[in-house]
């Protein structure tokens, strides 16, 4: 089957690979379209913690089951099933986890399989190249569920990048009130026509405005500081993206965490029953949903599109593998 | 009435003061015994953000309502009632708190007035001196309660003073598994009695065990980096007394975070209600409360043992007002 594969790092390409066979649990799923994720351009360039060579990546993925015909998203974990995390319903941290486009071959191919138990069918009404989105928005629901977000919070989120973007469409969903600081004028235009539809206010710096909760969709270490600052007493700050820089912070922002009964949470990845929420917002907000997709690919054009991905120059990109 | 008043940092006197007039909503109590915490030594000392002079300290009370004859111990605080916090019953957050014995008279004298919703009327059979206990309780309960401890956790405690061994014990109330670390021998020796009662495990240096919950009830910053290291994924580390110090972290320790998913949770006082549940335990718990009482004292005395209480020579010290 025709498939992009990551060689080493650095080297993408577009080949011929054998069809993968389930393993006992599994499906084989023929992948309709699958989303490039800033992921996928990271690993080409400079590897992943759990990156596995040679791999065919690609985790943002929709398809239709071959033995039912049935249209489904992908949650991209293969789990143990028997660990403390997988038992308490928190399977994103298994410790014995797979990973589809990670460790696992992922959706850069004509067909890839995938645990019967990840599998998410989607509503009728709901396009493939926008349930595709399913992964990442999960992910944002994660994020705002391990902030402990409800109907009414007021939501600041760095970064508005694709995932700023969907973390603020799932506010909104979830009846909460998010604002986006996003410092890259080019980014700003690039979303304009995504956050008029859903009016969703942007700034390009922090204002004096105290939030119930902020998240960092964006990897600069320089948001920690202010975002505690711009707290409620009770609010909660949401580790989302890894922090890079070498940057130290003083014992004292601790303190304001203790006297302001502030949290600041993790939140890695997403579960099974977020990406089930994911679809059903997405269905809600198509409209919406489809101002994000800037291009649609053909498999071969993947590796000449990364570098632009890596530089954050676009929203998202979908690989249409197979019609609709 | 007599009472011990701080007239200026480092001055504390043994004196008459007018007795105090109940404001509106507020009832006259008379103290029968009030516990002496750290924070009243450390606000003779050095002062306090939330102290106003001249002030009558004291916040650990149990009293007797003048009107009722009633038995009580007083939730210390005076809140607004209106402000977002007070509303969402977060009143420990209250923007407008006034607490006793730091900016309102507290139960260092004969009596002392308190908001009518303040009071917890306490069970029969708990006996004056130990009932007073259910303010520092109430504030380890509240810690356990922001880390989401629950039965069958295991619960790392940092500091084996009075308030890390009363939140053992209420650990223990909770079906969970605490352990104490604490690196100073005396203080070890102190609370041996307690501990065994309670069967509570005790370290003198931390191990390689992973766990669900880690508190520092001691203000050193040198638990962070470790305890956050000891968390399992999805585990709770709780900032419960604030660092002294001017270390600073590096952003990598954030990452830890965001990957395992952990929570970084602030607790800040108690709310009613936990001290309500407070009263509970320690009728349960009464004849381990009562090891950790060291000396019951006079008012007169108070004056003299707060160094030692300073420097940490103490487990609990209760003044004798009025006998039971």
């Amino acid at each position: 089957m025709k498939s992009v594969l990551l060689n080493d790092i650095g080297i993408l390409k577009f080949q011929d690979i054998p069809e993968p066979i389930p393993d006992l649990g599994e499906t084989l799923i023929r992948v309709t379209k699958c989303a490039i994720c800033r992921t996928d351009a990271k690993m080409w360039a400079q590897g992943q913690r759990d990156l596995v060579l040679p791999r065919v990546l690609g985790h943002e993925i929709c398809g239709v089951k071959e033995d039912t015909n049935e249209r489904c998203v992908i949650w991209p974990g293969k789990t143990c099933g028997k660990c403390i995390h997988c038992v308490v319903g928190m399977e994103n941290l298994c410790v014995d986890m797979e990973i589809l486009g990670f460790n696992k071959d992922g959706g850069f191919a004509e067909k890839v399989c995938a645990p019967q138990s990840s599998l998410i069918m989607i509503p009728k009404t709901l396009e493939d190249h926008v349930a595709c989105l399913a992964e990442p928005l999960a992910c944002a629901i994660n994020a705002l569920e391990q902030s402990s977000t409800s109907a009414g919070d007021t939501v600041l989120i760095f970064g508005g990048g694709s995932v700023g973007l969907l973390m603020a469409m799932a506010a909104k969903s979830m009846g909460a009130f998010p604002s986006i600081v996003e410092i890259n004028p080019e980014k700003l235009a690039r979303s304009r026509a995504f956050r008029e539809y859903l009016d969703i206010r942007t700034a390009s710096s922090v204002t004096n405005q105290l939030f119930d909760v902020v998240i960092n969709a964006c990897p600069s270490s320089e948001t920690f500081w202010p975002g505690i600052s711009m707290l409620k007493a009770g609010g909660r700050f949401c580790l989302f993206s890894g922090f890079t820089g070498d940057e130290v912070f003083p014992v004292t922002c601790l303190n304001e965490i203790h006297y302001k009964q502030l949290r600041l949470v993790g939140a890695y990845g997403c579960k099974r029953d977020q990406m089930a929420k994911a679809t059903l917002i997405l269905n809600e907000f198509q409209e919406a949903a489809r101002l994000l997709i800037e291009e649609e690919i053909h498999l071969e054009e993947i590796p000449s599109r990364l570098k632009s991905v890596l530089d954050g120059h676009t929203l998202k990109i979908i690989v249409n593998i197979k019609p609709e």
